[in-house]
This record gives C-alpha cells, structure tokens and sequence, in this order.
C-alpha cells in the first residue's frame, strides 16, 4: 500500500529493510550518489543518508558496494535454458537478471496459445518479473513447415489479453510484413489495435524495406547489429537490443557517443544452459560490453531504466523512491560480478546461490504429451530411389554457425537406396505432433568422421523430431528413445546409447536444477565430440539446421528449403539410369 | 490499416501525401536529414529520398524548410483558454501544438465527473490530440473551501475508466500526500491500481518530502524549476515539465549537459487567453527556450518524443515510418514560425491560419446551468460588527503576482459595519452550486485608487463567484450580471457596466472563437485598468485571490484561509468598544 511507503520515509512507519552505505548508481541522472535506501512494501522509499537511529525491521550493511538496480532482459526465450521457469528463475537471479521480457515461441510452437497461457501461469509469483509476449509467427515458416499450432491472427488476439502479456512477441517473418502477407498483416492489426508493444526480428533489412517493417508499427530489433544498422533503426524510431554475439568495440564507441541513448538495450535472446551455467545471463552480455569499451553507467542503464522504458514498466529500472525495490549489490562496477540480489525488496540471493530454492509448480499432464510419434523403423530412415546414380541436393554446414549453403553431389544407390558417400551425413526430421504426417530426409555435407546418430524435440521453431546419423540402425533407435520419453536429445552409437536427456515438458524442457542439468548436457556435447561431430557448437548445430528462417538452406517436415528465397527445393536433382 | 501504410512504402499503393525537399527534424537520432516525407493512412511511411515519379495522391512541396513532429503538450488545463475545444484546437493548432495531455480540474471543480466526461466526449474526433487526465483534487483544499463537486477515490477510479483518460491529473495537495492524509492516499492508490500515469504538482518541496511526495508514486511536476530543483528530481525518477515563466539561461545551460534527456519537457500549463493570441502556445515556450540557449534539437525533443515518452503514445512524438504524422513545416529552426500543420497527415493549418474551420458540439444544457444563486442584494456585501474599530486581518496583493500577504488594519465602523480605510477594496465569495450557502467578505490592502467592481466566475480552483469591489452597490450589480447570464467576468463603475463577458459553459467557456473573445478580454482588462486596478496581470488577479493552495493568505467560500498552514484565520482579530 502507497501509505505505508509514505508514511516509511517520513520515519512515521520503520522501513521494512534498509541498505546502509552504499554507492547508488541512479541511472535516472547519471550520477552515483553515496547512502542509504530504505525499502518499504516492496518499493523504494527513500535514497540517501538516513539517520543513524532511523526504525528498520532490517538492516544490511553495503560495506561501501555498489547498488544498482535490478537487470531487466527486454528480449529473451525461457526455453533456451531447458529448464522449467523457477529453475530458470533460480539460475539467474542470483546473476542479477530480476525480469525478463520472454516470448513464449517454442513452446507456443509445440502446444499453442496454451502452452503461452501455461508459462504466464507457471512465472507468475516467481521473484524473477516476467512479463509476457504474444507470439506472432508459429510456425516461424508457414508453408514451409508445420509446427504443433498455427497461429492466426484470432489466436493472437486471444493471447494478447492473458494476464501478464504486455505485447507481440518477435515477428520473424520480415519478409512476409514487408510483402504485405495477409496472414502477417492481420496479425500485426491485431497488436497494433491492443496498444501493446510489438517486437520484431529484422535482420539484412535496410533502407525500404526496412522501413517498410518499421511502418507496420513494429519497433525493435534485436539482430546483427553493427554502427550502421544501430544508426538506421534509432533513426527510424525503433530500439535496438544488443545480443552479446553481436557487441564489438566499434559498436560500443558508436553507443557511447550516440545523442539519443533511451532507445538502446543489452539483451540475451537465447542463452544456452551452457553459457548461462558457464558465463551468465545478462550480466556477462554487461560486463562484455564494459570490457569492450562501453561506460559502465551506460551498460547498466541499458539493461535497467532503458529496458524498462520501453516495456512500459514505469515503476521498475531505477533506484529511485515509488519503484520496485529490485536491487543488485555489487563489489566491483566493471566486473559486475553480484554479490547480493533484492526482488521487491526482499533478498533473494546472496554471493552466487539464491537464499531459499524456489517451489516450481507441476506442469499439467497435457504438455507432458506432446510426442505423438508411433515407433520408427530403419526403413523411416531410407531415401529410396530408380537408376545408378543421382545427383543430390545437400545442406553444407559449415562447422562453427547455423549457416549453411546448398551443395550438389552424386549419391550411388545400393539397394534402390541412396548411398552415402564420405563425408556426408543424414539428416532426418518428423513431425512429431499428429497435425500431419510430415516426415523428410536430407543430407549434410562436411560432416567426415561423424559415426553413429544424434536426435533431438528442442529443434528451433517448430521442434519437431529431428535425427543426424551416419547410419540408420543408429539413427531409428535414437529416435525412438525419445519418442518413449516424450522428448529430449539422444546420443547413440554402434547401438549404445552414449547420452540421453529427457525433455518431457512440450519435448522442451525438464524439471532438472541448473547444475545438473548442465552437467548431463556436459556428457552429451563430450558424447557427440566423441562420435566425430566436427561443429564447435553441438547444440547450435542440431537445434537449428531444420529453421528455414535462417539462411540458406534448411531441412522441414515438408521438405528441403531455401530459407533464403522461400521456395522448396528438390532432394534429387538429376538422376542417372 | 497497416497494410496499407506497408505498400505505399513499398510502391504497391500510392501515397496519401508526399511533403517533398524537407529537412527532416529526427529527434529519435538527433539528426537533421534532407529528404522527403511519404504518407499513408495517417502515418508517416516513409522518411528519406523518394523518386520523382512515385506515386502519390497529393504532393505539397516543402521548399527546404524543416519538417518537425507536432508539438506535443504534456501537461495543461484547455480551460484556461475560455474557449470550447474546438475553437481552443483552432486557435492552437496553427501555432503547432497539434496534441495535449489536458487535466480538466476547472470543469471538474464546476460539474464534477460529469463535467470530465463532457470534455472527453467535446475533445474526441478533433484534430487537435486530447488525452486527459482525471482530475485528483477537487476541491483543491478540501476542508477550507466548497467547490461543485467534492472527488473522492470511488470517483477518480471511474474516470480513470473513461475513454480517452491516460492517467491521474496533477496532485496539488502535495502536503496531503506527504503528511499520508487517507483522503489523497486512497485516490493515488486507486491511479496505482490503474497502471496509469500520475502527475503531480510539488512546489516547495525538496529531500525528505519531496522523496516521500515521489514515493507515492507520482513521478512528475510542472512547478517552479531551476537546476538545482530540477537535478533533484530526476534523481528520483521524476519527469521534469518546464513552464515558460521558469525558463532562465541557467536553467538552458544545465538541460543542454544533463546526462539523462528523455525525462525532460516544456509545457504550457497555463495560457491564458490573451497571451495565447498574442505569443503563441507551446511554440513560444520552444521558441524562449532556445532564445535562453538551449539547442533546437533538444528544445523539439521536449515537446515532441520526450513528450510522447512521458504520455506513453508510442506511436506519437517523431517523424518516422509508423508514426502517426503530426508533422510541423518550419521556416527556421530558432525562430520557431511554423507555416504548415499536418495532424494524422491531413494539412489543417497553413501560415497561421487552420484551412477549414472546426465544427463546435454542442454542450448539453446542463452546462449552461451552474450558476445556482439566487440574486443577491446590497446587503449581502456588508460586514456587521459590534464595537467602534475592528482589527482586521487583510490580504496584502502584490500588484503583480498572486502571492499575498497577510497585513491587519484598523476600520472603523459605519452604521454597524465595517467601512474600508483608504487603500483597501472589499473581495466577496459565494459558492455557486447549491450544495453550500457559503459566502464570505474579506479585504484587499493595497488597492488604492480602486473605484467600481470586478466579478468573475473563473476563479482557480472552485470557480466560485468572486467579487471585487469599492462599494456594495458596483459589485452587487457584478455580481448579479453572471448570476443572470451563468458566469463570465463583468466590469461595473458607478452603476454602468463597462464590460461583460458571459462564459456561460460551467461560467468557464464560451462559445466565441479566439479573435473576437481576445478583443472582448482586452476590453475588459482596459476597463480594470481606467477603474485603478494596480494589479499589472489583470486576469491573475481576480482569478487567484480564492486560491486556497498558492501562498498565502487567500478568501474561500469558507472563510480566510492561511494557504501554507493550512488553517483558518477570523477576519476580525480584536474589537474596541
């Protein structure tokens, strides 16, 4: 109540908690100010010097830290981490990051607006603030894939009322709003007709058809990002939020000189449970962009104030009194290395471990079913075919990104079969929902010395399930481990299962802790090493080669796609009789 | 429709309107960029260099002039204006304000919600942008005055519900508020509750109150600035709204190095009538501003996208693509002449002139009815008293401002009442609603040479009847004047009335246009002057003196009220026998 938080700084009421001796960085003025804060019904009351013999129900002693308000991430996916929203809450609250912006997309992918409804249900009353986004593009490729939904702009109208979204998440189909694609029309006039916020995901676009986004009433961006595409877009009124992939020194020398600063944000989008175990959440994107030259005032205003400017949450990113006491303290300004965490005031966590685990609440029976495979078979995995040799369509990965590029190569038939030749690997992905029968087989190049077969549900967007293998004994029974556990990634080789991770919320997610699950993600990333896969980033690579939003040449349920031009290709080129 | 705007960008649909050869005024980027201006639908599509022959329906040629957003007022009160909305938006519009954030606490004193709700609906539709706010003090002094309506907390959560409502109106008993007084408690509770915006109004004010005034959660004001004031509180988070009679160079000097931009604006608050026909509106607050130092582009930033910021209106406040087009043609940066105003891309003013008249709604009967006394008598403006002296507390006015001061004279008496000595005017108030009979007499000092009466309705912030005078029989016949035409001023000397103006809607407004209601306000400020009034500022003197809330000593309907203590005074302090 707004009496108590009144009545507190007038000393007619004790502060529920007070924070003695600090250095308060106020992003508000661009100053740090040495004191006190004084904390009451969650909000901050009071910051300065507070007298010695001022009434708290609790005092802390700063020892001279830094207080600086709570991180704020404006654009994020939950699911990136695998693990459930408390889990979740618990890996990155002790690192600073008290709210998050998340757009729901993969599990809206997997079980639609209701899996949306379900994960503001299961964040809701978490310490950690999250605040919803609708998502706008499911599946991310329509007609070039099927995912478990497919949102239309009634169902977004829908989502944009649940309690505790605030917008439209990412639209990813840039090319479909430029265009004027009715499906991607409708749904933008619905969020625009909400009055909520709308997110966008605009990369390669400048000069028209960017403007052509930004026109749509779409006003971020959170893709590549470089001087003078940060340029561009501030200068047609939209944010750019910062993904720590994309930070460079030229990049922060631009945003340290740049005049209108309120429009700029450090964001972590995906944050592999690796790198959240091993770097951190938004704090590492923070200290990356101090170490790269950026002022530390600025880092941190573009992860607080700014951040929660453009979500529209006045009463959060500040230390300042009326705003919700979420407050880091740190030792240091530019290592941003937190040693003690306040959500609406309350301590959280302490020197890296949270004060108390939080209770995650169980997700209903229906996201644990969302596998609806039957057995597969060696068979499912063939490429059967007429003559003695073909030419072939091949995705080229190129070992270290999501990239990739279309390769031609004759393929010899053993069997009626397709056969491999060295160096190439097969790729195999099922729709996975009952929505359709889609099932596709492709092949990857670059891929000498791989042996045995990979499989995972936690494949970007559509998360279907999707197989690599260089042989198909070991490809079907990866498979069919994770249609037994409702989803998840497998190692298998020479018939023996290296590694396994059941997924079985949506195939997405599971109720592991951080460390270990990081841990068994440990095992298998060693296991797929192990087997001779030659991509640096073993999840990188088997959760992203079936998105056909990404360039240039991706393998759906409906097909091998060139992501680039939208258009289908064929597996077989030419044939030899 | 968005899709619209979408392919006129691309070259699918013709635009609405190109302005051509502009220099683009981009406060998003803070850039000056020559190019062209492609509408659609209202909103800006397109900002940049467009072929010769695209397709357009209308093309106006900008001349190299410069192109800035609409100005947008952030915080005022169109009552002060006298004027209907729509002869307040043709008056306003030319001069480049092309949207408002309007508190309508006059009306609101007068008729209560309903007279919020009548602004709302009197404002929709018209070019001119109104947002309002809901009114938060009324009366302003509740306890030591008596206005037509008395709003409670039930009454601000209804009107925060009313289309077009976007936050609570400035809270003025900031002493209230600070001192946890329940009655502002539960109203700034309910606008918390609402998610809204909360504006306040905190002179005086700084440290500890000033905290526990922002910890409520009202985060802007508009009163007395200077660096000093102004760096505190955006310390606290707070937006900082200039006033053009607080605008210094060192003021100028301090906004141009402030760290943090986007929490700063200029507002009007008020304008009164004669100084908008005469200066301008906000264009003259821009155009001091930068006379005092401050950079253009920061000057247009505050009335433009901070302003838009501040209000939420994410779709207002710059020239870029989504945008609505509110849209300035301006000769020269510095000298502010705005010599074209588009609003939602329509041109509605040209050189100062609107292009077409606006239609008046008309205003319901019950507007016309407020004026609920009786006629009144000579014998109403007398003071009984026993004895042969009295002691009499008088307020002393400065000439100048509506600051006063309290000053005790001797009177004698005659015929049992009180006869002024030289040098001092009587002031009479009568509630004029019906829901109280209080009446009151006091006196003026310094107000020598006064000869006749002056009577006004509009009288901040109850808009009682307030009377002015030398003599009974003058201000009688005043007074009686409104009470037949329902309000208005009128000036009478020696039984003739040298000037009357009827503002018959809530005896605040009229229906005259600008023009002719300025000549008839020059007429009746000449006639205050050949009467002797000292005062230079005619119209902020006979509407100030029952201002409960400005310092010091003002006369209400309840009696002589010390405004900084917040008590009562008698207005007989010793009686000699």
């Amino acid at each position: 109540m707004v009496r108590k938080v009144v009545d507190a700084v007038m000393g007619r009421e004790p502060f529920d908690t007070v924070i003695r001796n600090v250095q308060i960085v106020q992003v508000c003025s661009g100053e740090i100010i040495p004191g006190d804060i004084g904390i009451a019904s969650g909000k901050v009351a009071f910051v300065g010097n507070l007298e010695e013999d001022c009434q708290a129900g609790e005092v802390i002693e700063g020892n001279g830290r830094y207080a600086v308000p709570g991180f704020l991430d404006s654009h994020m996916h939950l699911e990136s981490s695998m693990m459930t929203p408390a889990h979740f809450a618990e890996a990155v609250l002790p690192k600073g990051t008290t709210a998050v912006a998340a757009d729901p997309h993969e599990i809206g992918n997997v079980m639609g607006a209701e899996g949306v409804s379900l994960l503001c249900e299961m964040t809701r009353d978490l310490p950690l603030h999250v605040y919803m986004m609708a998502p706008s593009t499911i599946p991310s490729a329509p007609g070039f894939e099927n995912s478990g939904a497919d949102i239309r702009a009634e169902e977004v109208r829908r989502m944009l009322r649940f309690p505790g979204v605030i917008g439209l998440g990412e639209v990813m189909d840039f090319n479909g709003v430029a265009d004027g694609d009715p499906r991607m029309m409708e749904i933008v006039q619905a969020a625009l007709e909400s009055g909520l916020l709308l997110d966008g995901h605009v990369p390669a676009f400048k000069g028209r058809r960017l403007q052509a986004f930004a026109a749509s009433g779409i006003d971020c961006d959170h893709t590549y990002m470089d001087p003078e595409i940060a340029a561009e877009k501030l200068r047609y009124g939209m944010c750019v939020q910062i993904q720590e992939r994309f930070l460079t020194s030229e990049l922060m020398a631009y945003l340290e000189r740049c005049p209108v600063q309120n429009r700029i944000m450090l964001v972590t989008d995906d944050v592999p449970l690796s790198r959240l175990a091993s770097e951190g959440h938004l704090d590492s994107v923070v200290r990356k962009a101090i170490r790269l030259g950026l002022s530390p005032m600025k880092a941190i205003r573009y992860v607080t104030l700014n951040a929660a400017d453009r979500l529209r949450l006045p009463r959060r990113g500040a230390i300042a009194p009326g705003r919700y006491a979420d407050i880091l303290l740190l030792d240091s300004l530019e290592e941003i290395r937190v040693s003690a965490v306040f959500s609406d005031g309350i301590l959280v966590a302490k020197d890296g471990r949270m004060v108390r685990p939080l209770v995650s609440k169980p997700f209903p029976r229906s996201a644990y079913r969302t596998m609806k495979l039957a057995p597969l078979s060696e068979e499912d995995f063939k490429v059967r075919a007429k003559g003695s040799r073909v030419l072939v369509n091949v995705i080229e990965q190129d070992g270290k990104t999501s990239r990739t590029e279309l390769r031609q190569v004759w393929f010899p038939l053993r069997d009626g079969c397709l056969a491999m030749p060295e160096g190439i690997a097969k790729m195999a992905v099922f729709n996975r929902y009952g929505r359709t029968d889609g099932r596709q087989i492709g092949f990857l190049s670059n891929m000498g010395g791989f042996r045995g077969a990979l499989a995972t549900t936690y494949a970007h967007d559509c998360h279907n399930l999707i197989v690599y293998g260089s042989n198909e004994a070991d490809m079907c029974k990866a498979a069919n481990l994770l249609i037994e556990c409702g989803g998840g990634v497998a190692a298998v080789r020479d018939g023996e299962v290296l590694s396994r991770i059941p997924l079985p919320i949506a195939g997405l997610l599971c109720e592991d802790p951080m460390p270990l699950l990081a841990e068994k993600f440990e095992g298998f990333v060693k296991a797929a090493k192990e087997m001779g896969l030659n991509h640096g980033e073993v999840l990188t690579f088997i959760t992203l080669m079936a998105l056909a939003v990404s360039p240039k040449v991706k393998l759906t349920d409906a097909g091998l796609v060139d992501a680039v031009n939208k258009k289908f290709l064929p597996l077989i080129v030419r044939t030899i009789e």
